[in-house]
């Protein structure tokens, strides 16, 4: 998927909603147990409620990888449900190079057909550009929104006074464009959202910690958006788990079109 | 597996090695592509040749999620047949917090029994604590040996005038103790490992980069061995593709027993 095609996916649907496919075999309503697979089932009745109010949906990969096998295969019948106009996000952060890093980029975007997939920078170029695959994306942890994200992401270089992810985002533009790459922004920290837009303009930002983390949708938009919306905003539990009831997909649909709805007005007023 | 048995193994074995099971379906011997599962097949040949000179394995969890469901079981198997005393890394190369890793750890160390996972640290303390678990380990990303391991690993603080993978090594003490954390530090920078090992007197460092990856197995070492050895040092195309015929499993146990016969005599030096 082009940048522009999720921006006219954007524009249609009023929305930037990525919606979190955390999904958590101890967590979901007990009567899917029956179900040969719980899980797909289970993302199943959410993208039903949920596809006409997101754009994009990121299963988190640890909740299929826990379950062995039968995990994998719940994630690849969830990715093919998924209509094919919604971006599709492996929240994966793999991090490494060379051959395995192309193996991991076939994974994901040849065999699940992944439109893109988080990485870790730590170890460099090299375990980046494996990952700039034509019509894919990489997505880039730049600031995370966890209290740990201070522990390296803060590191400030002698020799550019810029922060560990300022260089990330710095560096990283040298080896992908704004049509390859995108950048994970936690939107626990409002005011670098703001100094990172500067830095990176024209790029994506996938912000994940609205709803359950605890960010404030408005102030990340206002923060956050350029002229192309610029902005995935993720949501989790707050919407797949709205309620643990028989009803959980309706109340998912409903959380989902409320976040819709502000997101609405936020893209009138800031576009 | 704690730190002392794995020292009793080595000490037993005269050999600190890991074998790298980065196992790719193009390149195992044809006569293999008949079974129902080759990759395992090609690992449960290998492992029968090499067990008796090696000390670990190490798959490389791309080359088995690259194969999709089917993968993961290879992986399984996998995993199961290596002798109860040979320790397990996952290749996972994992960086996560909260929940999330919590799930990573479960798969890794309970569902499939694996002994370590490697851990990518750009996420700071939250993406490490998950993985401390009773009786198992963190291998945490320091040093790397990739060119692109210079793009952000060497940045230099302006507080502490120490580099990123300082800072994890010193900070992450803080996290873990040396029976609980180790640290990839790549062959290719002997001069680090010497440096490392000053200020991670008692941890064990896993050492990829020896062999395809041209390390130096004497030179590493010498800098890097402590009391108890403290290194592993892993290798993985130079012995199990030593050759692509029928002789492949026969010719990987000749080449472990040649690092093997290395080993022993570094042993006898530098202990």
């Amino acid at each position: 998927m082009t940048r522009s095609q999720l921006f006219e996916q954007i524009t249609r649907k009023n929305s930037y909603l990525c919606i979190g496919l955390d999904t958590d075999i101890q967590k979901i309503p007990t009567h899917l147990l029956a179900y040969a697979d719980p899980v797909f089932e289970f993302n199943r009745r959410i993208i039903d409620a949920t596809h006409k109010y997101c754009i994009a949906y990121k299963p988190n990969l640890a909740f299929y990888e826990a379950l062995g096998p039968q995990g994998w295969e719940s994630l690849q019948k969830t990715v093919e449900y998924i209509p094919k106009e919604i971006f599709t996000i492996a929240d994966a952060k793999r991090g490494d190079i060379g051959n395995t890093a192309s193996l991991y980029a076939q994974a994901f975007f040849e065999k699940l057909k992944f439109d893109a997939i988080t990485i870790a920078p730590y170890m460099g170029e090299d375990s980046v550009r494996p990952f700039l695959y034509k019509g894919k994306w990489a997505i880039l942890l730049a600031h995370t929104s966890n209290p740990g994200s201070a522990d390296f992401q803060l590191l400030e270089s002698v020799v550019t006074g810029r922060k560990l992810y300022e260089e990330v985002i710095i560096r990283s533009q040298q080896w992908a464009s704004a049509d390859e790459l995108m950048y994970v922004v936690g939107a626990t920290q409002v005011e670098k959202i703001q100094s990172i837009r500067v830095l990176a303009p024209d790029h994506f930002f996938l912000v994940p910690g609205v709803g359950a983390q605890g960010g404030d949708l408005e102030l990340v938009s206002t923060a956050g958006m350029n002229k192309q919306c610029g902005l995935i905003v993720n949501s989790s539990r707050a919407i797949i788990y709205a309620s643990k009831e028989k009803d959980f997909a309706k109340r998912a649909g409903e959380e989902a079109l409320a976040v819709r709805d502000q997101m609405k007005s936020l893209l009138v007023k800031n576009l």
